[in-house]
């Protein structure tokens, strides 16, 4: 799975192109707000280089989307209320578990759920779309230099 | 985007490989239970055709996923408490609201905010993964032929 401009549709949808203006009209619930925005993986990705470093990309209800980019071993870690997925879109993520592995290819999504020891690993980069409750922390029950407290939103 | 098995990592990680034996092996929440299967979506959508109909792939805490198949217009409609997460995979969606529309592309997401009047359009075939509560209805607050009550899960 790729999320590269180059597999786009035929040139639309691109910020400013006409077909995409409408996103830029007012509107919204009911009278007033603006449209909502298409939000393109690749652009949002092409924005940090960092590992373990999740960015929020989108809310919905209380769950967040966030995109990161995993290599080499994380940290082993739990949530203890909290279910996550993992999509991969470049790449293979191994999921570690304490009773084995699980290997995620491009396009091959993992939920791992509340309660269970996890240790991502990325084989050579990889790069994913979280999807998890607000507030989830990367590093679970875990602080170490990589817990990011409040991830950027991009 | 695409998640076809031709873009799927090296030839690993499909069932019955090796390196994927480890999702066959017990384990799970501490002692028992089985280990999390991946999920290829390519697999998934290859297992319906029909359109409108969208299949339960997976549960994150109180939201499911689901892979759904559009082409041409589907309904007017809002969910009165529910976002939705449209994630094009192929081809294009392109989504009406009252105020103007939003064209979405492969590798490109919108999250359509609760309350708010839409009308998704499948310019040709489109495969939508969407990401919203359990429970949520396809035709929001409209029923008619098209409405799916108890979405399968595959």
């Amino acid at each position: 799975m790729t999320a590269g401009p180059g597999r786009s549709a035929g040139g639309r949808g691109r910020d400013g192109d006409p077909d995409r203006s409408g996103a830029e009209r007012p509107s919204g619930r009911g009278s007033g707000g603006a449209l909502p925005r298409p939000i393109r993986l690749a652009d949002k990705l092409a924005l940090f280089t960092e590992h373990w470093s999740p960015r929020i990309v989108a809310d919905v209800n209380d769950h967040q989307v966030k995109l990161s980019k995993f290599e080499g071993e994380f940290v082993w870690h739990s949530h203890e209320s909290e279910d996550e997925l993992f999509l991969v879109l470049k790449g293979v993520l191994r999921m570690r578990f304490r009773a084995g592995d699980v290997v995620v290819g491009e396009g091959e999504m993992i939920v791992v759920p509340r309660g269970v020891e996890h240790l991502p690993v990325g084989e050579g980069e990889v790069h994913v779309m979280l999807v998890e409750p607000r507030g989830t922390l990367n590093t679970g029950d875990v602080r170490d230099a990589r817990t990011v407290q409040e991830p950027e939103r991009i």
